[in-house]
């Protein structure tokens, strides 16, 4: 459901039922999990597996049972504190890089939180005989926004393990694994023209599917005449980058690149490392040898630009890539795979891989649409407060849930930031 | 000239003396200053004059001399290295946030660099039958950089100095100046209002004009409806946010914004202070009583965001700025006029103070335009290599030459300067 | 036993008593933790609760089995580096201000570590007909080595539960404890005078008793006449100096005292507040009304050494201290109380809680007793390499076992340092 | 005079002739610089030159003039803030750390203020039929503040100079400074053995001699038996260190010794480098091959440690130092040499180059004599406050007045402070 949800006319079953699924999915991915694991945070950007399971939660208490209960108290009066992300609108907020420091609540009462949180929406929205517009549209935000922050339970987890070097697996390597972690190169990247034409981008917030605010208006662009590669980058791809002292050259790199990789010590993609002559790749299956075939991930946008650079070629355009990928269906190698690392590229399509696997990066900085317009009050600080100095990234990742993606969804990341599933699809003038 | 010389078939003589004329500007600026003004650098981002005076002649020694005068030999071998600002592909470069460390070569000695590299370029030329195109064009080059770095000599000079409390004044206050420190607010802004259309920004590079790269090549581009203010913001306009408590509540601002102006304590515009309950601004001719009708100056991107915001606005693209400012002359408050403040509107244009005064902040992210090619070789790393995280501003300031600018003209800064000239024109949706 | 073991006559089965006593003593101190407290780690210096748990359980398996094991091999081989702290001679370490990054391996293994290390110790012992002196004498070493992490373990907990706003507490407060909390304060201080003499200082490593080798050898050492305070300087004190402004006026501060108290925004001892006009302390039973009369606990040396000058006094010499403390029994407020927190003076003695209560600040810089000489090996880096810049602190605290301490014991931090139970005696030159 | 008049029964003509002398001198030492020179400051704790000469000034003028001048007016006002160095009980000061940003007053202003001060000071003796002693003794420890800025003017200088690449120098070398820049290795140390014993160290403040008030009071100390090298480490002797991979292992470091090396990439003494095999040493005589036969300088104490570590020795006591140089005459290589580096042994002591050369590094943390008690008001915080942190270093170097060091003095930097000249003496226990 979710992004096809016409929540205006939202049968209420439905929408208790994917809420609850939705709710349900957080838990089963913890289920892997030592309770020593959910207070990882290596660095401000990646909270805590149990801050995630009570924010989500603080998320529905604080912008539906807050403003819809009746006689409502909070489940605990210091939560809104300390599970406020950033809506300086709701109040002040506990220290984004200290949340690790929160030994109390336990896991055990943040599942009781959780517990409660589900017992009363469902009650709430039982209680309705027609869920009234602005709830079911809060409802159905919070339901997309506990799936972005699966998402990041898997992205922070992974980055957090990573600083332990006896490097915890997510899952057993199935053979199956272990067998593509040899696949070979594949075939080289087919351009696809694409002539100078007006086109539109972006959707308006209509009652027939879930966007969020940052994807409208619809809007008219004029596009000049580019191709695009038929699919990712891999990483044979990228190891010959590095082998051509692509790190080492300050040739290809924007200047704030060069300064961030210098600083850094970058010398490959994040969680690469080479052993007795060999690389090797540290995933959420363990440590497998470097899949060659499959799309490499884990670059920043600066580590795209280059290698694009290098490439006699550049990024795509936000456009370029909404206007190319409006026309393919929503297939690939999403988190209900199970796979849970990119995969060597299979598809039958003209242009392969736009969902899926690892979110691409474009050239284009996060800004607002053309009439942009951000919700009002304190949810409105959700999407458009960070227009500023991010970068945008299409498609979804091999940790995205296949119902949370669309074209003309807009990720954005800083262009230094690795810990994501983030990939490279190259684009050229024509 | 500048802007206007059709190099290919420059006359030689012309070419030498709009060289000259430059080349003596930047002397001319420095005739207030003491020699201990020529060492100042308060931070990274403000070089001390005396590098400015010796970088400008490094750029002409080592793009133009070296690579074509016969028997090259460099003014002193050190240079290469303490002169060169950013370019990777000339060699390593000394430390830009120890350029205060220099005292030798002395402020003389750099005089001297300077009559020896006017010298040789002179004697160059003449010796040409016809100036070669490359030649040329790297001249131009080096005259316009020379400009900018007229610009970036006030800039810097005056947060260099506002570092010292006997708060050093550049030229003595006239009367005239004194008054206008007291000119009122002026009429309330007047929006004029473009229909939705298609229209081509950027300039191709032709022999005709001097563009720079990152100006190139002309596109076409499709503009939503808009309006954009008849005037600039002024110092009374912006007095009225921070009355209403603009610094203090987030509502108005970006989230990296707000985190700026937490962690530097940001109450008003950079060289604002308030002194028994009245508002004075320090500048090129000292400390005078903010002047209300003046446009308000030396903002950073986040405060101009958060203003225009507040003031249910926002800020123009660049593609709507460059769409209304190709329309006008190239007139306003330059540099030439001697005032090195920003002076209360008086032209009797529909659209007023587009050019001089303030760089006006857009909200358009620095990037290349559809097809930029930077050029060849390290000269290449002018403008390409910063196409990231900073913001493009437009028609020059107060400080800045009247030859050098022009609509299609990209300044950019990183969100948080604020010691550029930099100030706030609105725009709105229709 | 301890400090009174005579170790190379040692009856096996009483060093393996005293080993399993220490060693479960560790396990007990954690019994009223829940799994999610064990990874706290707020500041570099605070360590987890885990990390000590497996430290010390490192400490005899590298110092002792390693090397005296028959077919030794180790738990874990990840351990040695895990878990090494700073023993260069052992090898490289795993970055401390990153141990609670490891939520693996989880406190479960981490208590089979434990409790293998105690079986195969026990088991090594029972292996001689006579102890080894050196196997012996690490031994004793390793037991007094798990009492200081004991130590560390309730004041690391302390600061690292402080950063939650939950403020938990680590064990029930019971009615004596909040009436004493509200203990008025006490009779004044009463001087004690001693003539000028020679002295004798530090220990000499016999056979008889276990010392650290930062404690010896003993040495002669000259007194000139001066007068120490009969108790420690409470709360009240304390609040007196607060409330003359003490934090206010640089007048009685060391410099690098005082700008650690202006960038850290100290206005009182850590774990205090102010809510509502009165004064409350955080510490092990939770939160209390500041207990008057009990002594002033968690300042620095600087904070000491400022309260000292406002009083028109000193911090006592470690040479003062020493001579005074040593003919005195003993006696005071230790761990074994099971109180956690230090306690209005009740003792008869003419010199008052010279032993326990809190570490006393001493103006001593730790340096190496004249004839020092640390052990050999890595084991030597136990002490002798942070005998600079660090202040010495004598007579243990209310989180000391009263099996632990003694008048020549020294303990060590830097003079900023607030987190341990830290507090102030007086002296005066006669 | 300075250290020999006795300032009670000083004869005004005397002591006007003395500051005049020692005034003077701080000009003379200037007369090789560009006025590019004395704005330089490459860290907080090396002022600029133009800082140095303002400041001593002010010293005359805060601490003599302003209580003792009848109608007394400040040169300047805003003077009082800018060239206070430390003395929060004058009022607040200029940020350190931007000394080098005050290019106003100018270097010729300074030199006015100087003369001003000198004039008023004078004329203001010249009025008492006799000084008073609070007069007299301001001025002559004014005097002597003044000696410790021609000090600092020197190693300042050196620091801020060498972080240009051209690497200026001071004066021209002399044959005679290049020929003992060859100077061979020279006799291997001899150990000078005294045994245990009572001594007095310290002196009383009497109006005989000039002393700090912390040299002050005399006291007995009881020293253990020991034995001193005859004279200072050589350049050879740490070069063996070094190529004993000294600097490579941390067997030999305080564990705040290796922290700062490993973090500052410390390979080598300050102004040490190596090219094309050979090593060089930098100084006020410009580039020199490292004289090998000359006391090594520019270590820390951490160096200083360490490389008496790994000659299985140890830093002497300022106690045992003080013991043994206050037997000597106090004769060496000072300032008035005019040689502004150190030389090679050439005196025929029994223990050699006690003063001069270096300041020689003790174990010394630098804290109160007994019954230390500073001067009242804000003259009583030019020493007292700063000990904590640091320690004692003694006997003067190249670049300290001869008239200005005795055996009692008391030098104190951090241990990791390098720009002075210091070096190092062993000491063992016998």
């Amino acid at each position: 459901m979710s992004s096809e949800v016409r929540f205006s006319l939202a049968n209420k079953q439905q929408l208790i039922a994917q809420f609850l699924k939705v709710r349900q999915h957080s838990e089963i991915y913890c289920q892997p999990l030592e309770i020593e694991d959910y207070g990882l945070q290596a660095i401000a950007d990646t909270s805590p597996v149990k801050w995630h399971l009570a924010h989500t939660s603080w998320f529905f208490e604080t912008f539906i049972l807050k403003t819809t209960e009746i006689n409502f108290i909070p489940f605990n009066k210091h939560y809104e504190y300390l599970f406020n992300s950033y809506y300086n609108g709701v109040g002040e907020q506990f220290l984004r890089a200290k949340r690790s420091l929160l030994s109390r609540p336990t896991v055990k009462e943040v599942y009781e939180y959780r517990a409660n949180i589900n017992t009363r929406i469902v009650k709430l929205i039982e209680s309705f005989d027609q869920v009234p517009d602005e709830v079911a549209s809060l409802l159905i935000l919070g339901i997309n926004h506990e799936q972005q922050h699966q998402e990041l339970f898997f992205t922070d987890l992974l980055y957090n393990w990573y600083q332990n070097p006896l490097l915890p697996s997510y899952q057993a390597q199935t053979a199956d694994k272990i067998n593509q972690g040899r696949s070979p190169q594949i075939a080289p990247i087919k351009w696809i023209a694409y002539p100078e034409q007006m086109t539109t981008l972006g959707v308006n917030n209509t009652d027939k599917f879930f966007v969020f605010d940052n994807e409208t208006p619809q809007h008219k662009v004029y596009l000049q005449a580019f191709e695009i590669a038929d699919r990712l980058v891999t990483n044979a791809d990228f190891l010959q980058f590095i082998e051509a002292n692509g790190y080492v050259s300050s040739d290809y790199w924007l200047s704030d690149g060069w300064t961030t990789v210098k600083s850094n010590g970058w010398k490959c993609p994040l969680y690469w490392f080479k052993r007795d002559g060999d690389w090797y790749q540290y995933g959420l299956n363990g440590v497998q040898p470097l899949n060659l075939g499959a799309p490499v991930s884990h670059v920043s946008a600066y580590e795209a630009d280059a290698f694009a650079r290098w490439s006699n070629a550049r990024l795509p355009t936000e456009a370029e890539w909404e206007h190319v990928a409006s026309k393919f269906e929503i297939k690939g190698n999403f988190v209900e795979s199970g796979r849970l690392q990119t995969e060597k590229n299979e598809q039958p399509l003209e242009v392969k891989q736009l969902y899926g696997d690892v979110w691409e990066w474009t050239s284009t900085a996060y800004g607002p649409h053309p009439g942009f317009n951000p919700a009002k009050g304190a949810v409105g600080e959700y999407n458009g407060k960070f227009m500023c100095n991010q970068q945008v990234l299409k498609g979804g990742s091999c940790v995205t849930s296949s119902e949370h993606i669309r074209s003309s969804y807009r990720n954005f990341f800083y262009p230094d930031a690795r810990w994501q599933f983030s990939g490279i699809r190259l684009a050229r003038d024509l």
